[in-house]
């Protein structure tokens, strides 16, 4: 049996000093609850030298990778580097020498998990990703073994707290999306390149991985349809408030009659939802399970102290294990590689939904007739119509929120609006989800 | 290696129902993920003829529950009778056999967990429990496994769906807690005998359990202080509305410098909080810990579903522990049994915190004197005072908010208040939480 957790880290920032502090603070109980102790042998960081406020004890820091990837005297690498290039080389090598590995990287799971996953299993180690997604909320190890007996229809929820931070700041202000985007990055809230949050890549990046999990499908991050935060004006925030909604980045995978539609977009939700009341930098999670009903997971999605307890459950989990005499107990994606099937995507032309549009029109006779008529052309029938102010030179906002529709018949709708004369920006419309919990 | 996990299930009312509907609609789902298949092999209920409308196939359902406590072809007895007499006999019998246990019988938990934590850890089996809290939520699973780094330090939450939906429905329609209740029991959310509920007992039995786990003690039902709805009025709700409050059953264990608050009672939480807005018979618990923070889960409390997928969530981890070859992974109460120490409990005294107090008082000079003079003498400061209504003849409600004060204090104050003579009823009090999530 193993006398210790020997445990090995790559990358010392953040989360690195997160993770190392706890595993320092809290020896007697971890040993106590997971009946070995996890020791935190090396650390390979570029920086060695730098002073990060820890009493680091007999733990090595080196500027070596190498002495943490090629080991011998570890069982567990902690990746905490990020990215994917060094980094895919490093887990993978990490791997194949038969250690296992822990990552907070959703990136490398979200585009290279399927060929990793497939290594950790031919060498019977742990790819353990539970600090990959939702920071502290523990979602992986719930979908995995705790609704193991659903089968799941949808899982969504709020997976970049920087969007919502945005968004919460957008509402709450009444401030343009480039001027809370600022603050935000001053606040270290977001990155001075902002794009893989605000775009939705990181949201999606974290819904491939949870509906993998959930829907026992390969990971495939393509098929993820995505679009970020960057349009959502503050006019459409004020509107969305005046109908009684909320827009949120939602992040969602859902089932219907065998198809799945996998989204990460601005939505309009109701107030009274409980999506909207993600507020600030937290995530939530929601799952639909044909037994549990919708249960959810709210918490903090990021940060050094939150996301360090994601990686310490996976290094707690593999410490029982190994201490217990198990050997892959779970499989990574909840059903074996070899089970797993990929699911038909919905087209635009089978999205349904209701949805907000917002125009600019010249406040003239025979435009609304005009915007109409090719609404109807396309089957679009409209549900409630605003329009707010005059004026005989500017343009002035034109509201609707239709009927089910399909999303295909708004885009081309949209489309041909455009082209019209009285028209005098692109449309933007932004998809109602009312059905949430 | 096993070939199947082989069920054996007492009770067959509602939650049994669900939980063979479940592993006989979803036997290839489970198996996939489970790595063998989970074979219902005998049901023992006091109705085996009842028709509950599953298509049982070879499953045997007989009337002697020793062909399932007793059986010798079983791996595991989910225990659904509930209660104390016969269960508790029943359980020792399964466990003594060697059997693995699962159950979502709290009371019995809660009363007598050590004796049969104890005697499962003597046979090497399981005494699987995450039925027996909050119903789909996975709180027992997510203690022990998912926050195994932190060091919590509270945990708190709605466990009582039927307590909540009263509460819900008082506010929401200004009914009266006697009408409230008998709708509540014709429509089935309240049981006919509802003192279980209604007095705090149910949910005292979860949180003696989550306490246990969360802080590493024994488990110690008896400790914990319970204050049921019966008394809260109408009135009670209205005045909490009116300051911005709403009136929830709270249960919370609480450890601040080394001393444990352990209550379950109604009382006071900011509107805009996230425990206010866990409505009707869901439950939420909320866990603080050091490195993950607030986090929070949100589900259905009880029913056949829920109920099943969290029965089943215990016999997916039992299933692959054993195909795994683990024995005894995560101990029953996260660390083991001789790692558990007990904490010492928050006297009156000792429990502070601000209070809501209503009092009826006869409007004349003079009132409003003596019943300062007797707080004032206790050392309670006011921080608001209300007061609505004139009349010269009948009893008027007087409203305060009181700052910091002890409970004991208010207690003491109370009792010499209600001696008053222009004071017509008992003088009512409810805790005010305001720094909840």
């Amino acid at each position: 049996m193993l006398e210790a957790l020997r445990i090995g880290m790559l990358g010392f920032g953040t989360v690195g000093r997160g993770v190392a502090d706890l595993l320092l603070n809290h020896p007697d109980l971890l040993a106590n609850r997971a009946g070995i102790p996890l020791r935190l042998v090396r650390i390979a960081t570029r920086n060695p030298e730098r002073d990060r406020g820890l009493a680091l004890g007999s733990v090595e820091v080196t500027g070596n990778v190498h002495r943490v990837v090629d080991a011998t005297d570890l069982d567990v690498v902690v990746e905490l580097i990020g990215g994917i290039i060094p980094t895919r080389d490093l887990v993978h090598r990490a791997l194949e020498s038969g250690k296992h590995v822990i990552t907070a990287n959703k990136a490398l799971i979200a585009e290279y998990g399927p060929d990793l996953f497939a290594l950790a299993h031919s060498k019977g180690v742990q790819l353990g990703i539970e600090a990959a997604v939702a920071g502290a909320v523990p979602i992986i190890k719930t979908l995995r073994e705790s609704l193991a007996g659903n089968r799941i229809d949808s899982v969504y929820g709020i997976l970049n707290g920087t969007c919502n931070y945005i968004l919460t700041e957008m509402r709450a202000k009444g401030l343009p999306f480039a001027r809370v985007l600022a603050d935000a990055q001053a606040k270290g809230f977001a990155e001075a390149d902002p794009s893989f949050d605000i775009d939705g890549i990181d949201a999606a990046h974290k819904l491939a991985i949870l509906s993998a999990i959930a829907f026992g499908t390969p990971l495939d991050y393509g098929r993820i349809l995505k679009e970020g935060i960057r349009h959502v004006s503050e006019t459409d925030i004020a509107w969305a408030n005046e109908m009684g909604y909320r827009i949120k980045l939602l992040a969602m995978s859902r089932l219907r009659e065998g198809l799945m539609e996998m989204t990460v977009r601005p939505v309009m939700v109701p107030v009274g939802s409980m999506v909207a009341a993600v507020e600030g930098v937290f995530n939530a999670v929601f799952v639909h399970g044909d037994y549990a009903g919708t249960t959810m997971y709210h918490g903090r999605g990021a940060g050094e102290r939150p996301t360090a307890s994601a990686v310490v459950a996976d290094l707690m989990d593999l410490a029982r294990d190994l201490r217990a005499g198990a050997k892959e107990r779970v499989p990574s994606l909840s059903v074996p590689v070899h089970h797993l099937r990929t699911l038909p995507i919905q087209s635009a032309a089978q999205r349904q939904g209701s949805f907000y549009i917002r125009m600019a029109v010249v406040d003239r006779p025979g435009v609304l007739a005009e915007i109409t008529a090719i609404l109807a052309r396309h089957a679009i029938s409209i549900d409630a119509i605003h329009q707010k102010g005059r004026s005989p030179v500017e343009a002035v906002p034109l509201v609707m929120v239709t009927h089910e529709s399909t999303e295909e018949r708004i885009t081309q709708a949209l489309i041909e609006i455009e082209q019209l004369d009285s028209v005098r920006e692109p449309p933007r419309s932004i998809r109602i989800e009312a059905g949430l919990a």
